[in-house]
């Protein structure tokens, strides 16, 4: 097999993505080392504090480096920050060319084309839709004041998630399941609103195995705060938090307390709670960069109609329910000129099941 | 590039697919002859009368179908009807095999492959996802009371056919409008409800050049006659059917028949028509052998509801509306177990949005 440009980035984002749920505040980043047509260094950067992914490459390759085209998904640093430059390394490991996806927009960390240029390596730009992809999120955070917000739902081909009398298990396989734990994996917090938590009791669990549970928050939108005190969210790992109105009752929030749960208000807004005001509290003080909303449909809905969704995870069962309940349950817009149309389009198959991935332009935010 | 038998065989149902809107009550087949690594003859059955697909490629290839394989979407049949016997001529022309994709379930003309082989030609089956589609209205038609059912919607991710003020135009781009074009032309019949009439007032107009236009019928499901006497489909080419409850309004009734409307009633059932008896009348009174039912969604949720769905052709454009009117509008199973599943599943583009094909098995039919 030729290692094209595309082959070998992709494999650099293959590479990042097995940081997903431990690298915030930093990106996943992926970087593969090719010499006379073969790989001879791999890396990625599993979480802070620990080596980049360039570092992590340089490592594996040892001598080979020298003379070799470094594949990163994300343009080397150029800082010393917890870690020395990888400009540096790359450098001193003689590196001949440095491709990346992605140009570094961290005012902090950027310059790095420019210093391997300077040091006479061959830099270029090759962006892949997965490598590019891998940094979305982090990218926003460095200029957002609220978390990049990924939208996932399962649903049959007339997007339908559950039949009208609640029913939802399963719209699809095993498969659609487990990736959609990738996707749980890679945020910050999973949210959902009540209705699915008094409906399905979900666990809400970043994956089966509980990799980077710990540090996944879990969060409810309860306007009146009637998750269940014993509700199985409140006892599998990791913090829950829900989001009330302010008129919420004092004693369910009382008693949710006690259950572990952390409580905030944020005000009123059209027929649900203020998701702006929510969403600044989740980046603000809880530090979250990324999320992912699960539902049910009228919270997707509400997320929607303001604006909020910025990434789009469409699991699809090829069926037909026929009526039921729908996954994004909004109001919509008049036209259908205004609907999101979504970028960078995607789609694999997850067993019988299809999933659609694209991103919502940053024009379309109401 | 080498012709394998898949190759071959979806070729035979490419041309086979020519025929569309022409050739009912024959089916679509097409036929390929391969000698030496090359397609040698092709042909494909165009209208009733005319020379079936196996005679039409054996005439192309001439001397030159000696020895070769013919690659037929349906076993060549074995009688006396408009033309003589396909098997007849096979053997004249001195062809070595035959590939067939479904064998003949009309006892009339069946044998085909027994006299093959009686006549020294080797037969065997190669069935292709292509190539049986060819063939599932005509098959079904064979022993049915009813005709084939195909239902189609042009939605997004989220399922949405139309915003809550009814705005459609357009979900789906062109390619994917033209591509539904294929799917009215080879149906017997058009189907919409009056709603769709009353909101979007389409011609219904099976190709925009027309062909075929003639004989498809266009039919809309109206219980109360309330179709406007001027509709663009009752001026568009090809006769228009309505179906309405015998206690629709007589004077509404009389200006549609001076539009040039045909009528009939049928009993009430559930909130709507009876399906089974419009569509029983279709088959034994209008000879549709298929029909496409194209919404909205409340039409198609009763047909979904009354399992009387055999295909669907689901076209998402990768968009989310976030609210408005459902493809599929029925009351849907109570259980998730029991909504249909599709099977023979296949997806392709169209442009930049996606069709989604699968059949309905036989066993989900309430």
């Amino acid at each position: 097999m030729t290692l094209t440009d595309d082959i070998c980035m992709d494999r650099a984002a293959a590479l990042g993505e097995l940081g997903a749920g431990f690298t915030a505040p930093n990106p996943m980043v992926g970087c593969v080392l090719v010499k006379g047509g073969q790989i001879v260094g791999e890396g990625y950067h599993p979480r802070p504090g620990a080596d980049h992914a360039e570092i992590a490459a340089l490592k594996a390759a040892g001598a080979e480096a020298r003379g070799a085209v470094a594949y990163v998904t994300l343009e080397p640093c150029n800082h010393y920050g917890a870690t020395p430059p990888c400009t540096k390394a790359l450098i001193e490991a003689g590196v001949a060319e440095v491709v990346y996806a992605v140009a570094d927009p961290n005012p902090l960390a950027s310059g790095g084309r420019e210093t391997l240029q300077a040091a006479g390596i061959a830099v270029r730009a090759h962006p892949t839709l997965a490598a590019s992809r891998l940094t979305d999120a982090w990218r926003f955070s460095l200029t957002a004041d609220r978390p990049w917000v990924a939208a996932k739902f399962a649903a049959t081909l007339d997007g339908r998630v559950a039949t009208r009398g609640g029913d939802s298990q399963w719209i699809t396989g095993p498969a659609a399941r487990a990736r959609s734990h990738d996707l749980r994996q890679r945020s910050g917090a999973i949210v959902v609103g009540v209705g699915t938590v008094l409906a399905d009791n979900p666990a809400l669990n970043p994956r089966p195995e509980g990799r980077a549970a710990a540090e996944t928050l879990k969060v409810i939108f309860d306007s009146q705060a009637r998750t269940p005190p014993h509700a199985a969210c409140l006892s599998s790992p990791g913090p829950v938090l829900l989001i009330t109105a302010e008129d919420a009752p004092g004693a369910a929030k009382s008693a949710l307390k006690e259950s572990g749960a952390h409580i905030i208000s944020v005000q009123r807004e059209n027929e649900g709670l203020c998701l702006r005001s929510a969403l600044h509290c989740l980046r603000a003080d809880f530090g979250c960069l990324s999320i992912m909303v699960e539902g049910g449909g009228r919270l997707l809905g509400s997320f929607a109609d303001a604006g909020l969704i910025d990434e789009v995870w469409a699991f699809l069962a090829p069926k037909i329910l026929g009526g039921g309940q729908c996954a994004v349950d909004g109001h919509g817009p008049s036209r259908i000129g205004e609907a999101m149309a979504l970028t960078d389009v995607s789609i694999e198959m997850a067993g019988p099941d299809f999933l659609i991935r694209g991103r919502v332009p940053r024009g379309s935010e109401s």
